[in-house]
């Protein structure tokens, strides 16, 4: 049996507390899969008092978290503290830089600096891990980078965001409107007090920027993601919706066409029935298509104190093991720059919902507008006939090009009969 | 780089030639992942002469496969012959003692074997493994032994035939007879000439023995599953199932009660909208239930060439990434003997379909029987009244012990107006 692993831990929130939790009372099975004792020897977090319900005693409590980097006795660096800048970065810089492996479920690091971040950690000899980024609990990392890695894929796609994924399911069982149930979600825990990171699609975007990665061999680049949130969607988009035989899931989607690549994350109509359909509540889902393998899925609770620290240790169990696999499944230096669509050069259908007065000439002046844009017309309901007042029409549109697209919803909303801003969304056949 | 990775393949059908398509197709990628190229240096099949639609000219061909295992250039043996013994088992033991890694499909070998083997490869400083021997390109071995090898697993279980599970949706689709749609499935290729080893659910406990080895640290004991086909079920209890609000689904599950471990594939009933009810077709799907990690599920196409050649080759990659785990998640010397548990003591709710004659008294003797052997009956259905003639008595039964359900049915069989076997199978709320 080789010596102990010796694992330092930065972030002492419900996921840190939860790494503690399995390290202790599974340390039997572990150490025996390992083929060696993982122990905690080193802990940091902002408050040493506040009372986290276990005991730390035990372990070296570290003032200050960058010490964790230069701690003697750490061989891995757990980073759990969060955020794309400040004290987490330079302790995963300093950590790989001082030859510490690194063990991490920081999303939005990994997709704003993963490629230095990869390079350094190839530079120091030691592993840089993820798994606890994307998707809780669900091991999706490895299957792409190690289990399906005879390959070459054509799309990764997902649900991605288990909160949202939660308020647009209670959104439909319930009828009730986007922000009274955001509220409640925030009531149960699964809303943070800022939401803005879930329902704006940040947090999806951050997770599959790491997936692209991963599937295409490419630099993580935030940047290149266009992201669209769900605060727009109301119980009317969600009645049609079913009606029409969708839902409404807030995906993340990153496709090769040709030899570009497109990635975004926006909310879409998927049919009821598909495998993206049935994902409910704050389950995640995660589905790729490989050349051989066609297409696998995964799904399972995307967060969560319990499913996501059973990703660190596994992490830490890899490291334990002597698993080392590039960070994002080849050299850093091998990752290209992507070269990315142009969004508004894509093709889709399209859901689109209007607000307009009921008067007549309405409808003549929109399907006019669609065809100047060269958009067909699938179908259209204007339910209930209240002269005079504001109604919602909904469309389906025929395969168009998103710019001419977004141009006649841009025509349409300075007309003087609509009244709200229209709601575009994708209708995605996955 | 470091050098080239060299492989030699025994065994060329279906998944023997997607090996070598893949490993060609992917070869530029294969190797920026792998960290090194990965060459087929040597070849083995029976008929050196048949057309296999790609041309084997640049590889060694070996006239006696057994020297696969002696090759001078083979690092890594590639067994697709199949089958627990024989050719296979003496090209894989020979393999391991010549200190070759040894990737295999071959779920009987593991089954009956893979203790012996296991420890033949620790020994010898080498890897077994075996991705494809379980729900094809699906790799669930790797996510239950790495991604998940941080949870104790209360069970394991899933639909891992794709053949039963295609033929079970075809009946209920269209309403015919097993024996005719097992026919159209053969004729398709979803169903072998000779079907035993699918249709009688051996197929499925191979990879059951598989998965509770992995999950539960013990040594797989392929005798101590209890296995049922799917042959007896009619289209009469598939149309029942759906009017219940079930499935019908060949399952195979491992599960934990106290200290003792539970192994069972059989059909069952499960709820139709659940994650095992909605898998049709040839999917397959496996579900764990870890400590820390809850419910994750895994689905994806179960067999074929070419999602089971995508889990050989990631075999093959990570042996050349240097990857190394134990072949069952621990050392094979720390696999215990399991505690079977005695499958008679269980609990269940059931499913029970008799054909008897419609006559006055026949519904109060089952009573009786089932009353005294302290079964309750949740409900009962008898369409159609044709006094004198025999008709379908469709019965679901409360929680009750397997052995007096095994009495009961045993003492119904024998009455005079029941005049085909009784149809018995678990209702399983998964």
């Amino acid at each position: 049996m080789s010596e102990p692993l010796k694992v330092g831990i930065a972030g002492l929130g419900t996921v840190g507390i939860g790494v503690i939790k399995i390290l202790t009372q599974n340390a039997d099975i572990i150490e025996q899969r390992a083929g060696r004792k993982i122990e905690v020897v080193a802990v940091s977090a902002r408050s040493k008092s506040k009372d986290r319900g276990i005991d730390l005693g035990a372990y070296d409590w570290v003032d200050n978290t960058a010490d964790i980097a230069t701690h003697d006795n750490v061989d891995v660096v757990v980073e759990l503290i969060g955020g794309s800048e400040g004290t987490a970065a330079d302790l995963v810089r300093s950590s790989l830089d001082n030859a510490r492996h690194v063990v991490t479920a920081n999303k939005a690091l990994i997709a704003h600096h993963g490629f230095e971040l990869a390079q350094k950690a190839e530079n120091n000899g030691v592993c840089l891990m993820y798994e606890a980024a994307v998707a809780g609990g669900i091991p999706v990392i490895k299957t792409i980078r190690e289990g399906l890695a005879a390959n070459k894929f054509r799309a990764v796609y997902g649900i991605l965001n288990g909160t949202c994924n939660y308020i647009l399911s209670v959104m439909r069982e319930s009828g009730r409107d986007f922000y009274d149930v955001l509220k409640d979600a925030q009531k149960f825990g699964y809303a943070e007090a800022d939401p803005a990171f879930d329902i704006e699609g940040v947090d999806a975007a951050h997770k599959l920027c790491i997936l692209t990665s991963i599937a295409f061999g490419v630099k993580p680049d935030f940047d290149a993601i266009k992201v669209q949130g769900i605060a727009q969607i109301n119980s009317t988009d969600i009645a049609y919706a079913t009606e029409f035989g969708y839902r409404i899931k807030l995906l993340g989607v990153a496709r090769k066409i040709e030899d570009k690549i497109m990635q975004v994350v926006e909310p879409c109509l998927v049919p009821i029935d598909s495998p993206m359909g049935i994902i409910e509540d704050v389950y995640n889902a995660v589905y790729v298509e490989g050349d051989f393998v066609e297409t696998p899925l995964m799904t399972g609770k995307g967060a969560g104190e319990r499913p996501t620290a059973s990703s660190v240790v596994a992490d830490i169990i890899d490291i334990a093991r002597g698993v080392s696999v590039p960070t994002f499944g080849v050299p850093a230096n091998s990752l290209k720059d992507a070269k990315w669509i142009d969004i508004g050069e894509t093709n889709a259908r399209y859901y689109l919902r209007l607000a307009v007065i009921d008067k007549p000439g309405v409808v003549a002046d929109i399907s006019a507008i669609l065809k100047d844009q060269e958009i067909s017309i699938e179908g259209m309901v204007q339910r209930g006939h209240d002269p005079g007042q504001c109604v919602p029409i909904v469309l389906t549109l025929h395969n168009a090009r998103h710019v001419n697209m977004l141009r006649a919803v841009s025509i349409i909303k300075d007309l003087d009969a609509c009244k709200e801003k229209p709601c575009l969304m994708r209708i995605e056949e996955l």
